[in-house]
């Protein structure tokens, strides 16, 4: 099986609001060039980091076209499109495709629960005949703690067969390094994604991908770093650092806790707003995460001259 | 409390798809006026049964302003409007509203889950302020076993108190009496829809608005008697007789089995197809649920003559 696109460490971007809640591509844009200059060897456009569900298909569109305008490369674009409706779906992975980026990242449809392998199949099917072009590259979402609605072992199994050079990856949000590790084995030649860099050297020394991880928003170079070193002889100690500072955000919320970190560094308070269903965090909650990833060392070099407005 | 526009019983109105796997207007349109014609108070449009959410937003602007086109009284029509994203949700609501729809059902966000009640209120505030229109009447959708995501008590309480006159209603689909009556007893005024007609009796005797339940697309009339005759003698049999055809369907994949149904009755196959990730009942089910069916002496009256294309 060929490789998909882009391997290594990905962030899925969070999403800047202005003050009318509408986002803001110009603070976008800065970010991304932020995480690329830092070590992030793709980003994962409109995840569930990114409030991606909570976005309009219109309002993707704009943004990505906005971020290829403003010269973000879209060859290091992996573009959320999973939606309830394969119509929705299929209408964001063309545009993407068109928009020269290197793959998507699909959810099931996930808005019935317990649906059989069979639908989920003819869902992803019915959307790649609806997208209708070769150069789409898909990477599978499979995060059942959020969408409830997964990717199987069996439909997984199903898909790269029917769809050869189209299926080419999984992130893996499961949280469960067990099943990541059953999926690497099971699919050789199979981008897997860990969900986060908690697992980061076992799934690359395990044949892994790397990994698309909320916390690279922050952290890339530390993550990147990692994954460089990964056969050298300080991997396990990298390993261990970048997991604490990924369990001291985990504490907290982690998509306002993200841009809680973004907007202090950056001195730039926009970057708080989250669309609701989310919340920004309190006043006590940002300090004392503030607090604790200070005691730990924790920096975000250059991050203030990139967001400068 | 002023009470909402319809009362009664209303059915969630399943949505008819073309060869292309395309919302068929038409169909629906013919579906709708049986509907109305056998018993229906209202229609709503866009529910769970609808296959709302494997709609894009334009498919389901296009589809109601195509019924309002071939006659349907907007002013019997409740639209569900409940996405993830708030914009698509405004959005929807506006066109409802702009369209003369009599109410929409609201979904909260659904995407997250463990979202506080801060961030839901927000979002249904947020979506209010959007739509900017005082003739919005909003009936409350909960329904967890599908969305995950609900209207707790405290939360419907303070989105009555905060929106006087918007947030007139709630259809509960939670599948529980002792949670329906408790919304009932807590908010007098408030228009409580049971999300079935097995509790309908207890509803209407209680206090509550009628129900909107998913077999009334196959069964409007027995249901409409029932409703009708809620003080008379019969009342409890009229109860039992529709609980017995609901009992029936409910041992199938309920979206499914309706359209199987309709398709039968008004010998239009095309009724069958449901988009992904839903599939279509098998031979074999088919034959059982139909004969199930027949063996209980269920019709739908009519329904060859209003399908008739």
């Amino acid at each position: 099986m060929n490789h998909g696109p882009i391997r290594g460490v990905l962030a899925p971007v969070v999403t800047p609001f202005d003050e009318h809640l509408e986002p803001d591509v110009a603070r976008l844009a800065g970010h991304c060039r932020w995480l690329l200059d830092g070590g992030c060897h793709g980003l994962a456009v409109f995840g569930t980091t990114s409030e991606a569900n909570s976005l309009s298909v219109d309002e993707r569109i704009a943004l990505l076209d906005g971020l290829v305008a403003a010269g973000i490369d879209p060859q290091r674009l992996v573009v959320g499109v999973g939606c309830c409706a394969l119509t929705d779906t299929a209408r964001l992975a063309a545009h993407a495709v068109d928009a020269g980026c290197a793959a998507v990242l699909m959810l099931p449809p996930f808005y019935y629960k317990d649906v059989s392998a069979e639908g989920l199949f003819r869902a992803i099917a019915q959307t790649i005949e609806r997208v209708g072009r070769d150069k789409l590259r898909i990477c599978l979402y499979h995060i059942p703690p959020v969408a409830q609605v997964g990717f199987s072992i069996e439909l997984t199994g199903r898909l790269i067969h029917e769809f050869p050079g189209i299926v080419t990856g999984m992130k893996d949000s499961s949280g469960d390094w067990n099943h990541t590790r059953e999926v690497i084995d099971t699919f050789p030649g199979f981008d897997v994604f860990s969900g986060n860099e908690l697992s980061l050297l076992a799934n690359l020394r395990h044949g892994g991908a790397g990994c698309i991880t909320a916390t690279a928003n922050v952290n890339p170079g530390p993550v990147r770093v990692l994954f460089d070193r990964r056969d050298g002889p300080d991997a396990k100690a990298l390993q261990r650092q970048v997991a604490a500072t990924r369990t001291i955000i985990a504490e907290y919320p982690v998509i306002a806790a993200l841009k809680a970190i973004i907007a202090d560094y950056s001195s730039d308070e926009a970057w708080c707003r989250v669309r609701p269903p989310l919340v920004d965090l309190s006043d006590a909650g940002r300090e004392s995460l503030l607090a604790s990833l200070s005691r730990q060392g924790f920096d975000m070099p250059g991050i203030r001259r990139a967001q400068a407005p």
